[in-house]
């Protein structure tokens, strides 16, 4: 098993949205999901530790591949510990599932209670602060008007910029109903609440209406 | 009196914290306050457009004396513009006393409102986003243990590392205090309670305690 002192040299010494506090973070959640579930709790650690070990910087070219660069590199790290393949094939996929945005969907206990613990890091108020720092590296404004394009089907129209408040629109307004455990959709629902009670104010400053 | 779009010209194209959109929202809540308080909207409208013309970048050298900068940009501006010098004036003392850490204190109506539109845009949903942007761009954590020092002096000990969360214990938290206009104090009431329950779940979720 990894430690989290070798865990954090996977990962780069600053990056707001997916360095090794969020690791941790998810570390801590999946354990406690984990714990409750009655999941199997070595493979839960190695794949939170590992699900963003490979290609996941935050405007880095290999974002849209990193659940399977993560899931290669967990190959080589858990070889190296003499893990069984079988093992190791379970840990891979729960790191190829844990992407919102992929098409590997999550089928064990572990890949959900990953998925979950991962997107219960992007709402509360680290989700927002996660959000929010996501427009910073890429230059995006936290508020942008949306179209009623964007609102029906996630597409922009041209010319329309990209922002936090697209993203909650997009994704974040509705993680809640994505996540699998029951203990996660718990934890969930007052998080949730507060994600969409910060983007409801942030529109309504951007309007000047509060 | 300058316009807007001369206004733009004078911001970077990016600043996630001091950038033209702070400015817009400063100048559409000075804008407000001055017609409820009965102010010179004239001397309002001038000293929001500029006072952070010169100087505010986020994470750079000047920062500290933006003030006076951005003060004797206006000068610049204004005598071009043909003001009268007593006018300038005015408007310079506004730009000087609008800074929560500078030495110049506002005297006239102006001059608060000034101050205190720029200090409502640190509360609120945009004043959360500020604040984690400036985490961003100086790649401090979001969230950093409080040590018992800090919380009593404001003098961090040796090692501690600055984060949002020590912004919010010496400034932020107790904003609405510092304003002085009652328009100001009414808008802030809400705004204030908004940011203070942000940092309560901040720090509730950094101890693992939601």
């Amino acid at each position: 098993m990894p430690t989290v002192e070798q865990a954090q040299a996977w990962y780069p010494d600053y990056d707001p949205v997916h360095g090794f506090d969020h690791i941790l973070r998810v570390l801590r959640m999946a354990e406690r999901i984990a714990k409750a579930e009655g999941a199997d709790l070595e493979i839960v650690r190695a794949a939170a530790l590992l699900h963003d070990a490979s290609g996941a910087e935050t405007g880095g070219e290999k974002r849209s591949e990193h659940q399977h660069h993560s899931a290669e590199f967990a190959k080589e790290v858990l070889e190296a510990e003499g893990w069984p393949l079988e093992r190791i094939a379970t840990v891979q996929h729960c790191i190829r599932a844990h992407r919102f945005r992929g098409d590997e969907v999550p089928q064990s206990l572990e890949a959900k209670i990953l998925f979950d613990a991962d997107k219960l890091d992007v709402i509360g108020a680290f989700g927002v602060a996660r959000t929010l720092a996501y427009d910073v590296v890429m230059h995006w404004p936290f508020h942008a008007e949306v179209s009623e394009q964007f609102l029906k089907t996630g597409k922009k129209i041209e010319g329309e910029t990209h922002s936090s408040y697209h993203e909650f629109i997009f994704k974040l307004g509705r993680i809640k109903n994505r996540l699998h455990t029951k203990t996660a959709k718990q934890i969930a629902e007052g998080r949730q609440k507060f994600l969409n009670e910060f983007f409801a104010q942030l529109d309504a400053e951007a309007r000047g209406e509060f």
